[in-house]
């Protein structure tokens, strides 16, 4: 039996509040059950020094938690003088997930930071900031396309993430902080709106496990992706059009 | 004429959302205007190092800004591998104004941090964040009072802050962003509930000021705070009258 | 056409010789193809902090290349003072992957350290260290079996990984620099003797990919791990036989 | 009673050594009692990153103790590898309050450094720093002057600093290590030699304090300070007549 | 009697293995006893800020050793995110004494970075380092020369490294491990193929020596350090001439 | 011709005042020409770490220099988070040239810590601090030795340092700035009082050098430091006396 009777494959309800910064380009306060992450996007009108004279823009996220995010409090990174390799692991994975749905060249000599600050963690927070970042950037981008009139619309598609993995006998999908702390298998996996993978990641730390479940895991994670893809759609409202292609500024 | 039309003597609106984390003993979400910063305290059953052995227990703060809590984005402290002077000073000052009201020895060998997250910047973010933290504090004693059976309440009076300072030719109380980054004087000002000063830190880097000035800035700053600590005394309900000593656990 | 003429599943050459340094308890030189990478194993008697009193084991994994492994020359990490987020996430992988297969508790309140020092780098540095750390830690559990005289075999299953990812039309295993620097899709694979998997990373920053092309690149994965296994077996003689559990100490 | 027999409005001995140094542009050795520190002043011919373009100048402050010029030896901060969020707040404290008194217009594109090194500590040795550092900037921008054939002279005004604070039951003026060690309330004062305040700095960590207290102790730091300033005006000779306007160069 | 039943002025044997690293212009792995350490060079086309626009060229080195490479491991300087002092010591030896035979006008602004990394350790480490490091260097020099096509070669003289000490009564020529840890006195030389002193450093930490005993360890290092060049022109080949100025390029 | 008409064997005048400052155990002001060093020496009643448990004291150093000790101004290592090579390399060397004049067993579980900071910088800082330390010591350990009733004076011989170059046709006594900066050869020469090599420090970056040059050099250096344990001895008084073992408590 999952927490809160969940079914396996029963995700935890999703929303989505835009809007919420009064100076960021773009910005969204995503919940995912309880756990909430405030995602900010920032352009800027130049590109990092290794990407310079390339024609070209660039995307990059970081990632933090508020010190009591958790059960226990964490000591700030800011007074440790260094990121931990968590931090650092899945900012990397935000930004790669970002850029993989970006045409960079149609963003110009342009850069884009989108935070992902937790401000409470209850599991699934580097998901929830993939799912909340790319709402964030899509709001970011599309200032940005209006401002310079840029004729292609940089997003080429949807991006969302989610978890699945293997608790005692289940193989279920979104977990919470008390499933994920005893999983056996935990898997991320984030996927665009047409289907395809930008990145798989499953760990076996405590178990090994089977193609057979591999690919439950995947069957599991597709299905939960396609329902929360929906729902960035809502709230992205026009701009979703653009991102599909159905208007002016899309890739069709 | 100020922003918004306030008067010189005009606080922004100050809301108080309490009890805003699952997790933290004490928490608080405080709205100054335009100012928003998270307060969670956290109880710890031990002081630190230098603490041990005295009977004493200790109350800390941390302070720290999201990078697009501002108009442009400031790099995150963490990533520079070092907190900047201001965030120290701040940290300091909001630790050392919450050690003012609280009976040490009453607490026993336990510490209390308070975090201070600035969610969005318009000025006065240290005032607020002490003005929150009092709360959150509040909350996370009256828990261990309860659970550890104290007999003495350990906060001896409330605590709140504001800022205030010189505007072209007007001395006003509560300064947002657009007025404090043209002040000539500033000046944040800590005070009790019955109206002694904590901290009181006046700076004229762009131009000295009088004694005059001086004693008018104070006196704009203690109705603000008065203002203010009843706006505490709302949220805290029960523990207000614990802090008041109408109560057993009381200072009377 | 692959260079030097290899076929989609063809792996490079490799090259384990064991037993390279005189101080450490286990030690591996493997070669796959010009990715040349040095593994030491160091038994220590007592546990990280946090993991004492547990009664269990614990084996952890450092990755460092030297300057001149690569084609240009890189900065020193030590002298930047800080790890990159790639080592961080290198070392937590190998490290993950190495205590899939290691029963802690039987190991007991030990841990065991091992280094990859990559000497040159022609890519899939990551899988070479994983498959060289697990020849050098079965030496070095070896060893404190021998001297503990403990009656279960820590190692329960062989390790060993490899890149599969898909360049230009074609899906293909083992990728060298060459083909790694221009690949759409790069995927990292550990797996077990028993043929589970331990670690599954696919990454599609360039271009998401599909079902099918997971299905193909897991396959040759599959394939390549198992080969690998093979050699692992023969350079390890009788301590392979500990870890099938042929013998006393195995896990039958 | 005080240590020594001080009278409660009483200084120390204060002397102040000029030219101690034979490379900086200007510096001072100042005595107040036991305490003693070496400002010297370094002049830089152009301004930091942030003020380029503006055709003003900038002046700045840095802080240190010797590792023994407290009772028990402190470790340095070079070796910690960080300075301490009190050297920061004084050294931050000691530039603005220099800057408080120089038209930076008048002095053009360049920048001074006072290096405020304290070789002992005996209480007061942020107030004795700004009262030397005054003088060494004074001697260096003099120079700068005369080399440049400045039109204007930038100082507009004197500048010295004190402590005040409540011992006991008393209210007293410049506190030694003895005393600053149990005062109930410390404060710091800076004041031009026209009886402005530039900062004033008042905590009652210990005990909050009254508005009545408050006026008591300003009263004295005013009295102090300008007793300190004839003395600034002693050593600094005709450049005294200078900053006071006597003379071409001055603000009258 | 000596480890080995070796001689007092008995060296150990040393082996130079040529062009072991795929990549770097010039490279070797030096084996003296136990101790090995691989020497990889590095041409870069421009010199470090601080020699711009002086028409010179550079050289410098880096030291570091393998975690493993002593008996018991040493934490990583790139985890602990500063080098030791001792890396440091003998980083700058190896630098000066490796300039101290180029001709740093025939380089032109080009910079060359030795790096020498510690795979195992028996002692004598800092001197191996610079007898492999010249090697390299010459190697990664002539095909600067080639490539550029330089009138002048700009190695001047040959250059190699050997420890002398006092262990018990006898004054023995390059220590290994097990003696210099009980030696009284420990020097290192640094000398040329002319027969001149480019380092000298001799400490009697343990003990104090005398005039005579220095003189008897300069006698020995001279006579080892002529055998280990004589070692280096072999494996130089025709490189050896150039250096020698019997060829177009010497310095003749 | 030398600066100031000096002859090539003569040293620059010498001023040892004692007991400068009211805290430390021990303290000297060195000056010698311009240079001019604080020595301060610290006892702790016990040791670091890595020596506990072996019944022995141990002396250690540290270096500093003003930051306007120098023509320019020198950013200081604690705002540049870390301490230099250099700054390692001297403060390593006086600790080890402290450590051989001292019996660490007849000091018991103790530790003495001598900071040598720089106010003035003319050349010899690292010599000069070596032969002020040590003075400063020997009143530390004096105290100590009283405070204690050791029966054992642990100071067994004086100690001193000098330096010693070739400046163009030169083989010149005690270099000062001027004379450093354009020495072709640089040695560092630290003796006992009985005539013995503690440490001999010779470079010849900019020119190798010859037997004959460093006998003479080692001449130079023996002379100059036998004139500057004199004046040691002076300043040092009765305590002399024990070092030399004329009393109870010496080594006769």
């Amino acid at each position: 039996m999952r927490p809160n009777g969940r079914k396996v494959n029963e995700r935890r309800p999703m929303k989505l509040t835009v809007n919420i910064n009064k100076y960021a380009e773009g910005s969204v306060y995503i919940e995912v059950g309880d756990t909430k992450v405030i995602c900010t996007a920032t352009v800027d009108e130049k590109v990092p020094m290794f990407m310079k004279g390339q024609g070209k823009g660039w995307i990059t996220a970081e990632y933090s938690m508020l010190p009591r995010a958790t059960q226990t409090r964490n000591q700030r990174e800011s007074a440790r003088g260094k990121l931990s390799g968590r931090t650092m692991e899945i900012q990397r994975l935000i930004g790669r997930s970002l850029r993989s749905v970006v045409d960079l060249h149609a963003l110009g000599e342009r850069s884009v930071t989108v935070d992902c600050d937790v401000i409470q963690a209850d599991g699934g927070t580097r998901t929830a900031s993939i799912t909340g970042a790319f709402v964030a950037m899509a709001f970011a981008i599309n200032k940005l396309v209006q401002k310079h009139n840029l004729t292609t619309f940089p997003i080429k598609d949807f991006l969302a993430a989610v978890s699945v993995g293997i608790v005692g006998e289940n193989i279920v999908l979104d977990l919470e902080y008390e499933e994920d702390s005893k999983a056996k298998v935990d898997m991320n996996v984030v996927m665009t709106g047409q289907g395809q993978f930008v990145e798989v990641q499953g760990t076996g730390e405590e178990n090994p496990f089977s193609r057979q479940e591999l690919d439950r895991m995947l069957e599991l994670a597709e299905q939960g992706i396609n329902e929360m893809i929906l729902q960035q759609q809502e709230v992205l409202g026009s701009i979703a059009l653009k991102i599909r292609g159905d208007e002016t500024g899309g890739q069709a």
